[in-house]
């Protein structure tokens, strides 16, 4: 290892990388990382000098906070490497203000957008070797923040560990995804967390996703859990419904995350002149709407996936089936939008950044 | 360090022990642990040797599961010690049976009765020193599991941790407590995780918990998140309400914790004579019983506190004070409470458990 210092952060350098035991034709979604992470400490009231080190496990006692308490927050983000191997990052803004907003939520420390920004790309220079030109192909960046406040008493914890981690992904094809409507299990209350990238939320849907696992359901769309009369989303995704040759989706709320990769469909489909109403969705609209033949397509839409086409959904035991759609709006997007983000279009929108 | 075999559970006993350094006037609650902590991992799809070592921190990856989706339960239980020196464990079925419950709602694997049981006892017993005897003094007692399997994909883990660790306490004193009733902020959702002693549920109330602190008040009683209009729990104990001389309590649900203080305080109440109603009591009812007087007492039940009482609540920016009792249900039910835990009365309910 050798210590050198760049701007601010202190850089300690892998001695050898792992590069060459990894099969970048065969990845496994966010399985493997790369030679290096970067982390800052918040303690003593302020944060520490950050350093990017080698990717290796740490120490944690066994009265750690985010053990016990659950104070954890993270973000889901891309880089992408165009022709001439330049890297890019996809509305790196939204990410870094949604981060900050989780961690207001969850009573944590908010990360300085230094310390976030500068983190990430000189991260992602050190390891470029681990970013691979071409479609589908880019790295997966999962900055994240856990209570490392010792101490089970069940108040907020003093200091906290910010780390980036860096994980080579391909293409992401989730295979044929059929979800099942919520009846009775929920993701999130009115007054909740739904809107934060909190670790708590996503176990708590675990086990009725298994439900739905066992009944042959990929994913379950979530319901309002007060009346389980409208659609929500799906937990690892946001959903967009197409009504005819409009697309619905819900409105961010407090249960509802508020997706990049929503937020820019719902641009990319206004550039694109298709008709975006974006307003609670029942399921008995969207029920009717199958039964008449008027619903056209349902699709999810989050960073891993892009975007992730659904072929069909079970509410009260009975199964609908989508069509087949020549003109499916959700590839049409997604083409867009992976187009932009691997530069191999133009954008316009002004959404990618350079690193 | 010495290895030795106590029945299945691996012994590697510490060199040295802190009890020394420890001021047992003074124990601040959660915050001083015992010289060893039980272990057991589950990976390959069982569950490994368990194994009592030095209470140490432990290395995790930065991609660990618990980090990112939150898989993480954990019980809260005491021990006593009598003028005999014989230790006891209050009601440990009780917290044995909502572990695995916990386990179960959060996709985890639940941990075998002689694991849990034997490790709890085993521990007890070579840390049987910190154990203080006299009211008050108990040993605060937390089985916890996190998700040690790693990898940022939203999956359940196939890997856990089950740990116990020892924080010796002595009698809690919360200082006078002053409520605030929900009117935005919520602990739980219908059909969502409010029932398990997960982490994640904690740390969803104390952004909401650090606004009423803010405003003077030490607790939020958290309301039904649809209508706002239902008196729920207080997030880390359950509350009872006293009108005339009848004690009211919230049934449990899918939204509150079944807490074995909450069961204990019923039973014992009940075998005293008192008139307990269990069913849903409305905010309105509480105004309405504090304005004609028939309002008597509030407290939080719990294993930390036991018996926690409320000197006022605030609702719609209306603070309303608590009469002072000569005849406080809630001491009376903690005096017996606390006098059958610390054998200083006969447990005619066979709740105590020798060690």
């Amino acid at each position: 290892m050798s210590t050198t210092q760049t701007s601010k952060i202190e850089i300690i350098k892998a001695a050898t990388t792992k590069i060459n035991e990894v099969d970048f034709e065969n990845l496994s979604f966010g399985s493997v990382f790369t030679d290096h992470l970067f982390e800052c400490d918040f303690k003593n009231g302020e944060w520490q000098k950050p350093v990017i080190k080698p990717y290796a496990p740490f120490l944690l006692d066994p009265s750690t906070r985010v053990f016990h308490y659950g104070q954890a927050i993270f973000e889901g983000m891309k880089a992408y490497k165009d022709e001439d191997d330049a890297i890019w990052l996809f509305r790196p803004d939204e990410n870094y203000k949604r981060f900050n907003k989780s961690a207001v939520r969850m009573a944590m420390q908010e990360v300085p957008e230094d310390i976030f920004m500068s983190g990430l790309k000189e991260l992602l220079q050190l390891d470029e070797a681990w970013i691979k030109r071409g479609k589908g192909n880019s790295m997966y960046i999962r900055p994240f923040m856990i209570a490392t406040g010792t101490g089970v008493i069940a108040n907020p914890s003093d200091d906290y560990k910010f780390m980036i981690i860096l994980s080579p992904v391909s293409a992401y094809y989730a295979g044929e995804v059929k979800v099942l409507i919520a009846e009775h299990y929920s993701r999130a209350a009115n007054g909740g967390i739904g809107a934060a990238k909190a670790a708590g939320n996503y176990a708590a849907q675990f086990y009725p996703t298994s439900l739905a696992n066992k009944q042959g359901f990929q994913q379950v769309i979530w319901t309002d859990d007060a009346t389980h009369t409208k659609l929500e989303e799906a937990g690892t995704m946001n959903v967009f419904f197409r009504i005819n040759d409009t697309l619905f989706t819900a409105p961010v709320s407090e249960r509802i995350l508020d997706g990049v990769t929503r937020k820019t469909l719902l641009e990319l489909a206004k550039s694109e002149g298709i008709n975006v109403d974006v307003r609670p969705v029942l399921v008995s609209e969207l029920v009717e709407a199958s039964k008449n033949g008027s619903l056209k397509e349902i699709f999810g839409a989050g960073t891993a996936a892009v975007v992730s086409p659904i072929s069909g959904f079970s509410y009260q035991d009975v199964y609908y089936e989508l069509p087949k759609n020549e003109n499916s709006m959700a590839l049409q997007l997604k083409d867009k939008l992976t187009n932009i983000q691997n530069k191999l279009a133009e954008d316009t929108f002004g959404w990618t950044v350079k690193v």
